[in-house]
């Protein structure tokens, strides 16, 4: 049986705890395509309901594509900044909260809910697994290339439909997540939004419960 | 910054392709707390929307609780049986899909769609992103799992309304998934599904497209 010896253990929570969300800091430096292949791979390795593997990896690196996704979102950030008054509007749009352009490729991850048949196994009542299994893929994608050197930042600000549109994914496929990805100057110590003061962490016994809600 | 060597990189790798779900062949043995802990605050340091955390973990070792989620289980796997025919329907049947009362701890992992206000920050167009969040939380928990000798199972046959009123979650939080835990015999070679061959690991160059969508 395959084990993991405590060097090993360290470093898989070592990657976990120091993976961040970047969105700027990235440098031009090319990802190299036996690198880029190894996250891909390490992304497809996720378990999905019913082995369905409903994902796909649109790998971004073509301009023009890039700068009309920019462009969505920045219409996007416009009214998202609507929600913010005062001091935490002036905070929210001075944030970069994405580095589409100047990451060297992005990646468009789907989720095809038709993928294995009408009746994916383990997928009945809950009809959602097959985007559930879609980010723990992105999960292991994220890991994968922090442990390479490479940050990805996952840009939420955008309006799918017309992302989807630009990319030619059919109506039946969800956008699930549109990163970006590229060698960093280097890693935040902790998350930026933390750094900012614009949200705490909470303290992990606050997040645990035992055997019922809100009882620990 | 924090790098990673070669031999810290290829424990990662080896963590997310060693990783399985797994529903037969928990070990009575406990889970010690500070082993579960570390897994929960694996879990905890996924990225999250706006950092908004909205997850929570229900820790659940009570017998009781445990035999009525395996009931609910068993009242939706029956019915989940209609969907196959003949030699399908009796491969299905065969399948063990669970391991809830074996498993020494079962976790429910929740989603908190209010927590950090009406505007979460990233959240605008794509509301779902907390959900997402959350599935990056529990891969986390997965593959620490994993590299330590635990193995978890998620139970996606289960109507998650019947398990949040058993276990006190209001109407406001979604249940996201009930995941089973505990050390294990051994982890398999490669997932059930293709073992016993209902479906087939899709060849990567077939899930990878290169800036449109079936462009490669």
């Amino acid at each position: 049986m395959i084990q993991f010896s405590e060097q090993e253990r360290d470093a898989i929570y070592k990657v976990i705890f120091s993976r961040r969300d970047v969105r700027e800091g990235f440098l031009p430096k090319p990802i190299p395509e036996d690198v880029l292949t190894r996250i891909l791979e390490a992304a497809h390795h996720a378990g999905s309901v019913g082995f369905m593997q409903p994902w796909n990896f649109i790998v971004i690196d073509n301009v023009l594509i890039k700068q009309r996704v920019k462009s969505i979102f920045l219409e996007e950030n416009k009214q998202a900044s609507q929600n913010y008054d005062g001091e935490r509007k002036k905070l929210y749009e001075s944030l970069k909260l994405e580095g589409i352009l100047e990451a060297p490729i992005n990646v468009a991850i789907t989720c095809e809910h038709k993928r294995g048949g009408n009746h994916v196994l383990g997928r009945n009542t809950i009809p959602e697994t097959d985007l559930f299994s879609t980010c723990c893929a992105i999960q292991n994608l994220w890991l994968a290339a922090r442990s390479e050197g490479i940050g990805a930042g996952w840009v939420s600000i955008i309006d799918p439909e017309k992302v989807k549109k630009r990319l030619g994914i059919p109506d039946s496929v969800s956008l699930v997540a549109y990163l970006c990805l590229g060698y960093v100057k280097e890693f935040a110590a902790q998350p930026l939004l933390e750094t900012i003061g614009w949200r705490s962490r909470l303290p992990l016994h606050d997040v645990i419960f035992r055997n019922e809600w809100k009882q620990s």
